[in-house]
């Protein structure tokens, strides 16, 4: 491969390299809309009252995974942070970090990646940058999105609105989306197939209950720390707790033994395209119904409820009868999976 | 120092020591708005009908520079984004990329300083994020920003409704940023001082013409590629061009020293505190004296008018009379200034 095939520290620098890579690479894909000019920030229509605002870099190892790539999941995951928050993103940014010497070809793979995943969520680039730097200064490709959103109406989603009584759903199997980048690491070949990541929009499970956003208390993605992690935020300083049931946990089987093998506990493994949800009892069994109805939400499950005691922790029903504390992680089991 | 005043794969790692990390290093400087109960995505008011979005990654080496930080340089760089696109910036977010084993102070350094620059920006932190990678993977510590602003009443800014005889404002000497930060990398020590960066907000700049906007034809913060980039990028393929006169342009004694020992062009060097103006003939004196009147702008000057011939060219009148086509950096001269 030739030089002229890979990115050069100039491609960073603000002089004529840096003009074409954008332009061959960035506008040839995002060139439809405000980034037509490639102007230093964007100005977009807006219909107040308020923007939602969120951001997030990916630095996920390796960059394509069984379901993914790192593209498609800067689109997803800062998708999904509005989506949570009961927004509609609009529009993201894009902000790229290359290091010197990676094929544009890999660079192009990427970028197309965000293209379809953007296109797919409906959402647009509104605005971007692109560094560069030396080589070994950083590890192939890292990339940053914000997103700004809009409300859907009727979602006002705060943990201090929970009581106890309500249900703790989840949108569908967990663990899949770190236990798939964590096998393709490694390189763990798996009989029958291995785990695939769940990376996905969750916007369209949202808005199938946005009619029922007043029932809805709280939602997350259970990303980083998985289910254990959004669920213990949820609880911490809280006068309730939260009870869920280990038979009832949406579990893929090659998710489920994969976590055996390897002896980690799935409930602290990421996923990239699931909702949690806490809602008043008498609309859970038909927000399950819709979410099952859609290929997004299969498996959806009514995993547990809250509970006034113990206050501020999370206790797992197991499979043989037992309870225990579902902590947080303490270490660092898996590291850069998104 | 011990591995506790290290930056640690668990501090990303969604389990408690992140949840401490977040706590002490981040909630401790940015929780007094939207970033108190760290949600995904912050709602956050807004008065339409616009949103102004931009964003920066930030990698600039070394992280601390005579006149600023990594961590000042990532506020002012996009707030200078949005007000030379004619917008107040409101809200930032905040995400980081650690490397493994940099030291704790050193990032409490930076989000202090992150915060001090927000602070005298007028703009708060709004959402972030925080991902580690592992030794080797990065080098210590980049920084991302997204921006959020409002636009101010009157800029109507776009290189389209440039004229001849419209005239060329700079706010400030040139090529202070870019040298200083070259210098220290490079431990190149001057007699009487090397350059100083000029990082700071150029939005009171921009403030202070307000009135005059509609005879505001563009404006650019003349960062990567320095003044040379900015000015190509105004002309490329426009039926006008722009004449600069070179003893026009100010230009601060150290930094003009060191470009020339090092044979480097000053019109290709970063500013990062510096506004590039074209505006309508009448303005430019009055416009030049607001700016000389405050003490961001006491070297502000005309550099030069938009000319017929050459069309789509910048054209500089030398020191000794000459005339040279002022064109895009080739190659790389300063990676990693920004």
């Amino acid at each position: 491969m030739s030089a002229e095939d890979r990115v050069q520290l100039a491609h960073g620098g603000g002089g004529r390299m840096m003009a074409e890579f954008i332009e061959r690479h960035i506008r040839a894909r995002f060139g439809e809309g405000p980034l037509r000019d490639l102007p230093d920030a964007s100005r977009l229509a807006w219909t107040g009252p308020e923007v939602v605002f969120t951001t997030d870099s990916y630095v996920v190892q390796p960059r394509r995974f069984p379901g993914g790539d790192i593209g498609s999941l800067a689109v997803h995951g800062t998708v999904n942070d509005l989506a949570v928050s009961g927004a509609r993103a609009r529009w993201l940014s894009l902000s790229l970090i290359l290091e010197e010497g990676l094929p544009l070809a890999e660079v192009d793979e990427v970028l197309s990646s965000v293209a379809v995943a953007a296109r797919a969520c409906g959402v647009g680039i509104a605005t971007g940058d692109t560094k560069v730097v030396g080589r070994g200064q950083c590890d192939g490709l890292f990339i940053n999105t914000a997103g700004i959103g809009e409300p859907i109406a009727g979602y006002a989603l705060s943990c201090e609105t929970i009581r106890p009584g309500d249900r703790v759903l989840v949108s569908g199997t967990i663990g899949d989306h770190g236990l798939a980048v964590l096998a393709a690491r490694e390189r763990i070949s798996v009989a029958g197939g291995g785990p695939v990541s769940d990376s996905a929009p969750v916007i369209g499970l949202v808005e199938t209950v946005a009619d029922l956003a007043g029932a809805v208390r709280w939602m997350r993605d259970p990303t980083r720390g998985g289910l254990a992690a959004v669920l213990n935020e949820c609880v911490t300083g809280r006068p309730w707790g939260i009870e869920i049931v280990e038979q009832r946990i949406p579990l893929a089987p090659a998710t489920g033994a994969l976590a055996e093998l390897l002896g980690v506990d799935v409930l602290h493994v990421a996923c990239e395209g699931r909702v949690v949800a806490v809602c008043a009892a008498e609309v859970a069994e038909e927000i399950v119904r819709r979410w099952r109805a859609r290929a997004d939400g299969r498996q959806a499950a009514d995993i547990g409820v809250v509970v006034e005691r113990p206050a501020g922790a999370v206790v797992l029903a197991t499979r043989v009868g037992g309870r225990r504390l579902v902590d947080l992680p303490r270490g660092e089991l898996l590291p850069r999976i998104c």
